[in-house]
């Protein structure tokens, strides 16, 4: 597939990844936090789901993907099931944190491996990686239309701190 | 910033990021291609912008922006206003053509680089491009409101093929 000067070259670190990830997690989470209570599972365009719906899909996909790449165990327990924000929230950083504390136990290597994440999704580590944030960043986008439609400000985008 | 075993080994093939950035890409023109011509520059919510407008900021940004890493000439000629659907898909077409001609240029050190993106982002080049594609994802996110609002399926976010 490579080809042309440093087409197969490696150009992103893996803790610049990390810490590009989790700006976005720090940036969904004021999203979240954002939502009134009662809106939080109950407001939706289109016959979409919830953001609350949505966060707890990222909940299922974050750090067990994180747990599966770094140790091969693919965690399925998470129960989807409705929550209050504040227990939302609690989760969100209890994931963040156990994110951070996997990630360095991935070997460099394992980025290019190929595997199947959840028994069911095969591809790159890296390219399961980038898929988890871009549908944290996809569903969060979705989340401030719901936000501007309830007539809520959204946290800025381009503010990652 | 760099701790633990590996962390600062570049884990993500710089022609793995483009094929990355151009299977959103394809994604992002059927989105494109999914609104009505009468509502791409008419349609929002909660006073946003059009889905229109964001993919004439997402023209803006992209190919300029791989074109500045790669040469170093920043072009903010593009102008943002209004064209029919099949203008901008033209336009999108020709950009992805061009950030796949010029991302091999860029050579692969030149990702670590920091550099100030247009005169006005100072940041890494890789921070730079994960920002637009991320802008990317985001407004598409937004844009799949806008068309499950209007009635109408987006394209499988899945699928970037």
């Amino acid at each position: 597939m490579a080809s042309g000067t440093g087409a197969s070259t490696h150009v992103i670190p893996a803790e610049a990844l990390l810490q590009h990830w989790q700006g976005h997690r720090r940036l969904t989470r004021r999203t979240i936090e954002a939502f009134p209570e009662e809106q939080l599972f109950r407001f939706s365009i289109g016959s979409m789901r919830s953001f609350g719906a949505m966060a707890l899909e990222l909940l299922a996909i974050g750090e067990p993907l994180v747990r599966g790449v770094a140790t091969g165990e693919w965690d399925e327990s998470f129960t989807r099931e409705e929550r209050p924000k504040e227990e939302i929230l609690g989760l969100w950083d209890d994931s963040t944190a156990r994110i951070g504390a996997l990630w360095p136990r991935i070997p460099p290597e394992r980025f290019d491996e190929t595997m199947t994440a959840f028994g069911k999704y095969p591809g790159r580590a890296y390219d399961l990686l980038l898929y988890a944030i871009d549908n944290e960043i996809h569903h969060r986008g979705q989340g401030y239309v719901y936000l501007r439609a309830l007539g809520i400000e959204p946290p800025p985008f381009y503010e990652r701190e």
